[in-house]
């Protein structure tokens, strides 16, 4: 199989990463945080060390201002909600993904306001509308990183740098980045940042986080048992328990820390280059086919290593059928829970077939992708 | 290692639990549910057979009412902030862990009411106060079916049926029982059960289930991708995507489907009654050491395989340093995170010593345990 959806998670772990879960499993089999034996406290360790893996990775000062989450969706709705209150104003943009959108949706019925920035054809913001958007009762930019649809990579730290100038707190979603773009919240001015721990990140699913800047109060998503301050019928301030409610997955947990180990190791900015000659590559092949036409930024350096395109005149599901039944090339069809973004280039109708790739892929595979597309191209 | 701390999570998992978790990160590393391609459609049909399998284990008849979470603490935020809202009043106990109190308290402050029944000393709920705490605002009563303190069984099918003929919805934590007791949504007259995947239903940690009855509709508490009707900015009502954004743990359902495989091969009957011996025997022992106070019904058919106890005089940390430090048996100290339990039982201050069997404990190990109280003791 020619795995070409990173967008989606990534596939095949590394394999330290799904051996980090099975030691997890069978001999940190204990709940971390609970009990105070000696697996529990193994268990606690290892979670506290990839806490600092990850604090270190994103450049965060307090290794405890790091969340575990189940998912980047989690993080995304524990951080807008968290700071959302009734009467505040939210800024965010048309190429959000679903997980944005829909708890903003959500609270403009409990009465918080919002602005969605139409961004311009190639996903790219307009940027001086986030400036025009700004109102008195602003409280939150939220927005991608790189849009899951089209790659398309956002101005954040100069977003970021509008946010913090105006006193406005600013969330970044990393679904697509995390793990290969650099990512500084200090140099990004980002006080809320959420990631899957499943994607660039290369941890095992069922896992996310959230970095919540210092002394930023969130109200919680869900309460429970801590292991903290047990007494209380109130959640404990502490953090991080604060916001991690139950039993994690140390698996998960484990894994993840084991994701960015592999990363380090190989060098993020080596597989930056590797995904960004992958996408070159493509977005070269691709844009000689007169039957395929190709959305986004077309550039690889303003893209990340994801590719919006259709088969002129067909049905983003039905090539997507073919290119799986026929060549066992695995893609994404249809809307990528992110309706405003396929209204924005204008595919809200067909949909499109996503290509992504990511640290396994290599140049071949990608030639070969770029071979079955021809193929289906004479058929036509 | 004696490990006797399945109170807080199953150790070791069986076999086929760490296999299937590890079969799913190595060959179904794909999203389920969002790309058609025929890795993401292997682990959708995996999953959905997880569903099928919990379904069947509880007596649920539609696996779609079947939603997998993260933990028991968000199934139970779920499945309590889904239906109350302002101006209703719930009912719970006080023998409760704080992922059932914590949430009720952070309700209270929006304008939920709630009634906190003061159980008997030994954990027992005085049945005819569940009557008498109905008002004409009952939206909700929540209990768990066994004690994370003192093991004590709680009469759910009693309660599930006051609260049917009332009108009322009933919710049932059952982080201690599940996967070892019999459970029958429809005999027990339950709406809402909330558990978690790695206690008795011996699958990883990162797992919950909320079953959710019928047409019962609740509020979400995240929003996001669902791979479903992607188009809307809301939140789509199909089950079980409503509740399940964002991209599954895979592995871990994986691996709690074969968690239940596991007992269903063993049969769940034969583990409660392994369990229900251990329980007998121990504790049938430590009565006889006037050094040790027992807590809870004291009864293996009143009590599920935990037991709160502690040296008269000795604080329950202290004792449970030396169980894991000289003689290697892992225990759980302190509160709990059950408050109000240990308020019932007069142990706020001292906590208690748990100890907690499960499947895989043998009569051997806990002889073993008997004789490290027993060494303790005579040193004191």
């Amino acid at each position: 199989m020619l795995y070409f959806d990173y967008g989606a998670t990534s596939y095949p772990k590394p394999k330290r990463v799904i051996e980090g879960a099975l030691r997890a499993m069978e001999s940190l089999g204990a709940n971390p945080g609970r009990s105070g034996h000696q697996m529990a406290l193994r268990a606690s360790r290892e979670i506290f060390d990839a806490r600092e893996v990850v604090a270190k990775f994103f450049n965060i000062k307090d290794p405890k201002q790091v969340i575990f989450t189940s998912s980047c969706t989690e993080s995304l709705n524990l951080g807008i909600k968290g700071v959302l209150n009734k009467g505040d104003h939210v800024i965010t943009t048309s190429m959000e993904h679903n997980s944005v959108l829909r708890p903003i949706k959500a609270m403009e019925v409990e009465g918080v306001e919002n602005t969605i920035i139409p961004c311009n054809k190639d996903g790219s913001l307009p940027l001086e509308k986030v400036d025009q958007s700004i109102k008195v009762n602003t409280k939150l930019i939220v927005m991608t990183h790189s849009s899951n649809l089209t790659g398309t990579l956002m101005p954040v730290e100069e977003v970021g740098k509008i946010a913090r100038e105006r006193g406005i707190l600013f969330c970044v979603d990393a679904a697509q980045t995390a793990g290969v773009y650099p990512i500084d919240v200090e140099k990004m001015y980002i006080d809320l940042l959420a990631a899957p721990g499943h994607k660039g990140l290369l941890g095992p699913q069922g896992t996310g986080i959230l970095y919540i800047k210092e002394n930023l109060h969130l109200k919680t998503l869900k309460e429970g048992g801590t292991g903290s301050k047990s007494q209380d019928l109130i959640q404990p301030e502490i953090l991080p328990d604060r916001y991690e409610s139950g039993t994690p997955n140390t698996p998960g947990i484990v894994g993840l820390k084991e994701g960015i180990g592999y990363i380090l190791e190989k060098g993020r900015a080596n597989i930056l280059s590797h995904e960004e000659s992958l996408i070159k590559y493509f977005l070269e092949e691709v844009e000689k086919l007169d039957f395929i036409e190709v959305y986004g930024p077309k550039d690889c350096k303003k893209q990340s290593p994801v590719v919006a395109l259709n088969f002129r005149g067909m049905d983003s599901s039905e090539m997507a059928y073919i290119l799986d039944s026929m060549f066992n090339i695995a893609v994404r069809p249809g809307l990528h829970c992110a309706p405003l973004a396929h209204q924005t280039i204008g595919t809200l109708e067909q949909g499109v077939v996503r290509f992504s790739f990511g640290y396994n892929t290599t140049l071949e595979e990608v030639k070969e992708g770029i071979e079955a597309i021809k193929s289906i191209g004479t058929e036509l």
